[in-house]
């Protein structure tokens, strides 16, 4: 697909980063996004459609906090199942509304379409300059490797959800807010941006391993892992239900963390820009060494799995 | 929906146009539009998919052609039904690609999902200047109204399509050119906007009377048409299948034509500046007056009725 839509002269970011960018007469870029939430494969049960406007427009926002990049305005496009009250079209509209708030920038246009399947497709328009754009592509060997939070809660969440069967009101409230209230973290990447530190950057939409690889590949090195940073809730989910907990982290998704890697000796300052909220898990390395996560017994490769939706996971 | 979603002292232009705009720094303006084609809605019987991803195109180029602006790049979100073949998905994106470089820009970024319905959602982003941008709200009483096109042919197609249950094969040639192949009049609205003699415009993708509707709404003018123009194929199949041709040509839509008002003395310049593609149909008359077609036995009121999808209308 990629290869067939092309490009010009103009782009500066096309298909394979978190963002799309153009370079305008004036030297600025234009940074563009969409992504597109469908009813069908991405609200998980108990999530009402306050909470997946919400998400979509926050699945937008956490690839522009990947990129450093603050909104300037978006757009909606709705497909509406005919079966939609007109109290549900009214709870899109107050999601949307409310996390563009919350995110500080104006829903300026949209359309609205009969479909079969609920569809709320964002687009997201930014401006910047060349050099405050973090890319995936820009990692080097010895470069650190951190995140701004702890993984396997929305996993968590989501196996409680469609593979135990839990009632959403059984989760513990880490784990909730995880899965109906995730949070695009834009102020940290706007931060760590800021800072002058990172050497590429990612968000985790598609879960921690996918993220590594994806740096990996686009910056053409390896990573290992020496630390899997697993929140509180996905351990303990993890124990009461005999799951990994590891691999809720790794290979989870809807989790809007953001994964970074920081230049040599600057860590500390990047850790200083967002008060501490970043932790070292790793190192980049030769593209040869693959992506690794080092355990007890050595090293093991990290598969790249990731985020698969929710009618494909059931 | 509109009201809920806001605005802020950046939006130029928000819900209510047919693009949306916003202010920059530097006094330019980013222009942004959304379109979503629905599959179950929007893909007449006999469209090839390759078509179909062409139309989601042109339907969001022919709101920036309205406006006088060219896309300057555009990003699309598909949502693709499990029954796809591999060979459709390359169909969508040589319609994607096809239609981009018609009109010259590159499609930057986009996004894949899974659904039950399939949906091309078509984001474009363009840069202009305010004094460029000919908006929908700024006819005056005694402007004359214009359109670059003959009407009705897609309405007649589609009737002969859904109604009349025809083959496609047996469809006039430029009755499926303008169901199959519509073309978004991008080189006419930027030499009409740049002829300076435009007061207002549009584009007539829901139906001619639609498209005047909305000029006097968004103007607070009346408008009365002492010309309806109906293309010959349009005639002929009202004609042969008993319709009336004047509603085939007011009450269709999905055909791309422009809709514009024209400042006092300067049609012949206007109508020059499209070497001759451009034909008077009515003038513009205070609010109060309404919107009405001057018939043989006197004005008779243009209902606000518009195009309804293929669904809806069947």
């Amino acid at each position: 697909m990629e290869r067939a839509l092309g490009t010009n002269p103009r782009t500066v970011v096309g298909f394979g980063d978190d963002v799309s960018a153009l370079r305008l007469p004036d030297g600025k870029l234009v940074v563009l996004k969409t992504d597109m939430l469908v009813g069908s494969t991405d609200i998980p049960p108990g999530m009402t459609m306050t909470q997946a406007a919400r998400k979509a427009v926050v699945a937008n926002v956490s690839d522009l906090a990947a990129k450093g990049v603050r909104p300037l305005a978006g757009l909606v496009a709705l497909g509406l199942p005919r079966n939609l009250t007109k109290v549900d079209i009214q709870s899109i509209a107050k999601g949307l509304s409310r996390a563009a708030r919350e995110y500080g920038f104006p829903i300026v246009g949209g359309d609205t379409n009969e479909s079969k399947d609920l569809t709320i497709s964002i687009a997201l328009v930014a401006l910047t300059s060349k050099q405050n754009l973090v890319l995936r592509s820009d990692a080097k060997v010895g470069d650190t490797v951190a995140v701004t939070g702890q993984f396997g809660s929305a996993s968590a969440g989501l196996k409680a959800l469609l593979k135990e069967r839990l009632p959403p009101e059984t989760l513990a409230p880490e784990i909730s807010q995880a899965v109906y209230k995730p949070r695009a973290e834009l102020n940290l990447g706007l931060a760590l941006a800021n800072s002058g530190a990172l050497s590429a950057s990612i968000d985790s939409s598609d879960g921690l391993a996918w993220s590594l690889h994806e740096l990996s590949r686009a910056s053409n090195v390896g990573i290992v892992v020496f630390h899997v940073p697993v929140s509180r809730a996905a351990r303990e989910f993890a124990r009461l239900h005999h799951y990994n907990a590891n691999d809720l982290a790794l290979y989870g998704g809807e989790e809007y963390h953001l994964v970074v890697t920081v230049k040599p000796n600057r860590f500390n300052s990047a850790k200083r820009a967002v008060r501490g909220r970043l932790t070292e898990i790793g190192v980049v390395t030769k593209k040869s060494e693959g992506v690794r996560v080092k355990a007890m017994e050595g090293y093991s490769k990290i598969p790249m799995r990731g985020w698969e939706h929710f009618k494909l996971q059931t």
